[in-house]
């Protein structure tokens, strides 16, 4: 996606340790009018899929995931980080690494809103190890539910998460996949 | 706002310690049908006060901020509930207590993102103790920028937070507002 890339180019800024910092518009702040033409491209990929339900995990994809949703008419769930007082004990749980906070932690959603029925695209604004996309994939076939694929802002297709979940047999799109990046600020895109 | 005090009659659930849960629409599953709904109501409510930020705090706030940002044609921002590597150094901070997880956490937002010269809405899934808007109140205070108001979608007014705030001066429009609630499933709004 172009429109995509060129702001990852203009916006984005490379820090060491291949750390992508998109938070201008992306994962802190975040520019909704750019939101609401990756939910648009997000309905052309997979907008005959017969999606019923959108899944993303707190915090960054939740904004992404919603405006989403809105072109594709049906609700969404995001995975939540921690088990809290106010979620009821029904429900699937999987493990997420997290490589920028460096440390594991347990994603839940609850039983009531995941269900076999359902027709799942999975949200996020980032794939590098795949940790994160790993979990919410077991929490849908935990549901036994129906996972139509997972739709991605941006790759870092050099961190082996995209291939992973491919290799799983998995639809996985990608709406900007970066093949290098430099601390020059130099960016190549698949 | 009658569409979300039926829904909540309809849909929520009240547990014991005065817990309301909406997480089958609000807050966990989320009904961007019905975000689209509040974010028109918070336009009717705001769209005269020149906001040019919405401002909310991770999780349960960021779909409901980010649809409402659409009407308002302004960004969001999200106030992070943990430093990561993947911010610099530049940060605001308040701190906040949560009752439902009974803890004190820092908030932070990136001074990039959060300017003297802007007009600022704070929006929130609830306010109960207020302890969450008073965190973003200072960070709005620290950044030297103008806090319009916030606009809330529950508010539970038996709880001290919404007078808090508005003896501070500050315009809080919350579109439903709980008198009381009872176990046996019974609602009063105001």
């Amino acid at each position: 996606m172009k429109l995509l890339e060129d702001r990852i180019r203009r916006d984005g800024k490379i820090k060491s340790g291949n750390v992508l910092k998109v938070d201008s518009f992306l994962n802190h702040q975040m520019d909704v009018k750019l939101f609401a033409e990756i939910g648009k491209e997000f309905l052309r990929l997979f907008g005959d899929c017969g999606v019923t339900k959108i899944l993303t995990i707190e915090a960054s994809g939740i904004g992404i995931a919603c405006v989403t949703a809105q072109y594709f008419d049906c609700p969404v769930i995001f995975a939540k980080k921690n088990k809290t007082k106010n979620i009821a004990g029904d429900v699937y749980t999987s493990k997420v690494e997290s490589y920028t906070h460096g440390k594991v932690y347990d994603i839940i959603v609850s039983k009531e809103f995941l269900r076999p029925e359902d027709r799942v695209l999975l949200i996020d604004d980032f794939l590098a190890n795949g940790s994160a996309l790993m979990g919410l994939i077991k929490l849908v076939q935990d549901a036994g539910a129906t996972l139509v694929g997972a739709g991605i802002c941006v790759e870092k297709a050099f961190q082996p998460g995209g291939q992973m979940v491919r290799d799983l047999g998995i639809r996985v799109e990608s709406l900007a996949r970066i093949q290098s990046m430099s601390e020059d600020g130099h960016i190549e895109f698949c």
